[in-house]
C-alpha cells in the first residue's frame, strides 16, 4: 500500500501566498488496475503562473502544477517501471496514470543531464521562451531585445536564444548576484532593478538606440518605464506580471495607447499552450542547444517535499537564479 | 498675382485647442516656374491626428492637412488645369507644386460622387479604417466587431466593413443622433456613451458573447470598460486615442497585461501610411463599396476658409457626423 503526500491549498491567497495557506494531507492509494501504473514524484516545478492560476481551483484542491515522475509499478506495458515522465499532477509525491497525460522525455536525452530540466529549460518554461520570443517578439540579428525577470527560468531562455539569434540584449534582475549570473550567461547589459536611482534612465543608458522586442514578465512600473523607449514597429510579448500577481485590483498606471499608435507596437499576451502541437519541435531545439552549450541552465533547488510551500513562496519573492525545483 | 491665405498655429495647443491659437495669414503667391503648376483648394480635411502631430510644428508654422484642390494654372503637361489632386499641403487655400504629393483622385471616380470623399472614405480615413481593421484585426464570419467613435470619419467605414466581412457589429458614439445615424447603416447595436449607466454593462448587454476585435479610437475609461470583454484571441487595433490628445501627461488606468496574457489577446498601434504601397488597392475597393451602396458616407462640411479652426475644435468635440470637412 502506497501513500501519497500532497499539499493542499487551504484557502485562496490573499495578497502573498503565506505558509498557513498550504496543508499537507496523506491519502492511502488503491492498488493498481489493468492499464493503470503507479508513478513517483522525483521533482517538482513551483512557477509563477501557479499564483494567478490558484484562483480557478477550488480551496481544499490539491496545487496545481507539474513533475518528473518515475515509474514504480505498471499495470500497463506502454509505460514501464523506471520509465520518467513530465505530468501535470499537481503537488503530490505519488499519484496513479492510464497513461493519458504522461509525456515521455525525449529520447535523445543525454545521460549528463538532470531530469529536472524537463521542468525548466527544456520543459515548459523554456518552451514558454522559445516560442513567446520568436513566434511572437520575432527578434533580427542586429536588434534589441528586452526582457526583465531575466534571471527567471523563462527571461535566462528568452536572452540567450536572443544572444543566439545575433541581438544585442538587455536584462533586469532583483538581486546583483543574478546580474552577475546575466553576464556569465552571455546578456550585453545588466542591471539590478531595485537599485538603480531611475529605471528609466538605466533603460535609456543600456540602450539609446532604444528597444525593438520586449519580453515581458513583470508589468507594472516597468513597463511604464519600458513601453515609451520601444522602437518604431517595436513587439511586446507579454509572458507575465508578476508584479500584479498578488493584487486583487489591477493597480493603475499611465495608458500606453498613444505609444502603441504613434510607434506602430505590436503588444500579445500569450499562454504557451497555444503551441502545443510544436512542443517536439521546440524541445528538441532546447535539448541541442543545451547539450551544444549553448544554452546554459541554472537550478534553484529546495531539497524535500515538505518545504515546498516554502519553495513556492520564495520563488515568488525572487530567491532563485534560474528554474525553482523542488527535489522529493 | 494670387493671394494664398493660409491658418497658422500661432502657439502650441494646451488642452483643447482654441480660437486665439490659430492665426489667418495672406502671402502672395509668386509667378510660376517651368514644371510647376498653380492648385486652389476645394475641400480640406480637419481629423483627430492634427491635435498630436501639431507637436511635431513649430508655433507660426501652417496647420499640417490633406486637401483636394484643382489644377488652376500649370506649367507642366503631366498636371494640366482643370486636373484634380489630394495633397498633404497644410491650411491653404492656394499653393504652387511640382507634382510631388500630388495624388490624383483614381480614373473610376463617378461623377455622382463628390470629389470630397478622397479626404473620407475612399480617402486617409477610409484607408484607415481599411487596412487597421482587416490586416490587424482580421475579422472572421460570425464574429464580433466593438468600435468606437463609431459615427466618426473612420468609425463608420469599420463598422460598415466589418458587416460587409459577416461581423455582427457594436459601436458607440456620443449623441442619440449619432447612434441613429449608425442604425441607418447597419450597425448592429448602437449606444451612446455618454447617456449610459454603466459603459461596462452596456457592453455586456449588446454582446453577452463578448468581442473578437475591437477597433480603438479612444483609450481611456472605454478601453479599461472593453478589454476584460475581450474574447479568447481577441485582436485591439489601436487607430487613435482622442480621450488622450488634449493631455500633456498620459492618465492612469488600470493595467492592462494580465488581460492581454489570459486572454492571449494581441494589441497593435498603427498608421496608416505602413501602408502606403496599397492605397492603390484600398482605394479601388472603397470606392467600388460606395459605388454599390455597400459603404455609405456622410460629411459634415463646414462652410468657408475662415471658418477652418471652427471646424476643427468642432470636430475634436464630436459635432460631426461622419467625415468632416471644409468646403472653401
Amino acid at each position: 500500500m502506497v501513500v501519497s503526500k500532497s499539499w493542499t491549498m487551504v484557502k485562496h491567497f490573499v495578497g502573498a501566498p503565506k505558509p498557513e495557506d498550504f496543508k499537507l494531507i496523506e491519502k492511502e492509494l488503491p492498488p493498481l488496475k489493468d492499464g493503470e501504473v503507479l508513478l513517483e514524484s522525483e521533482f517538482l516545478s513551483v512557477d509563477p503562473y501557479m499564483r494567478p492560476y490558484s484562483r480557478q481551483k477550488k480551496e481544499g484542491d490539491v496545487m496545481i502544477g507539474s513533475q518528473v515522475a518515475r515509474v514504480i509499478e505498471s499495470k500497463n506495458s506502454s509505460f514501464p517501471v523506471g520509465g520518467y515522465y513530465a505530468a501535470y499532477s499537481g503537488w503530490t509525491t505519488h499519484f496513479i496514470s492510464d497513461g493519458q497525460g504522461l509525456n515521455a522525455l525525449p529520447a535523445s536525452w543525454p545521460k549528463s543531464l538532470p531530469k529536472s530540466l524537463a521542468l525548466g529549460t527544456v520543459g515548459m518554461p523554456g518552451l514558454t521562451a522559445y516560442f513567446g520570443l520568436l513566434e511572437l517578439c520575432q527578434p533580427k540579428e542586429g536588434e534589441v531585445v528586452l526582457v526583465n525577470c531575466a534571471a527567471g527560468a523563462v527571461g535566462s531562455v528568452v536572452g540567450q536564444i536572443a544572444k543566439i539569434k545575433g541581438c544585442k540584449v538587455v536584462g533586469s534582475a532583483g538581486s546583483d548576484e543574478k546580474v552577475k549570473y546575466l553576464k556569465e550567461i552571455g546578456f550585453d547589459v545588466a542591471f539590478n532593478y531595485k537599485t538603480v536611482d531611475s529605471l528609466e534612465e538605466e533603460l535609456k543608458k543600456a540602450s539609446p538606440e532604444g528597444y525593438d522586442s520586449y519580453f515581458e514578465n513583470v508589468g507594472g512600473k516597468f513597463a511604464d518605464a519600458a513601453i515609451p523607449q520601444m522602437n518604431t514597429f517595436g513587439r511586446i510579448a507579454v509572458c507575465g506580471a508578476i508584479s500584479q500577481y498578488n493584487d486583487d485590483v489591477p493597480p493603475l498606471g499611465p495608458y500606453i495607447q498613444t505609444y502603441m499608435i504613434f510607434k506602430q507596437l505590436r503588444m500579445e499576451g500569450f499562454l504557451v499552450h497555444r503551441w502545443t502541437n510544436r512542443y517536439e519541435e521546440g524541445q528538441k531545439q532546447l535539448l541541442q542547444w543545451v547539450s551544444e552549450g549553448k544554452l546554459k541552465y541554472h537550478e534553484h533547488v529546495t531539497n524535500g517535499f515538505e518545504n515546498m510551500p516554502a519553495g513556492f513562496i520564495g520563488m515568488l519573492q525572487g530567491e532563485n537564479i534560474g528554474k525553482a525545483i523542488i527535489k522529493v
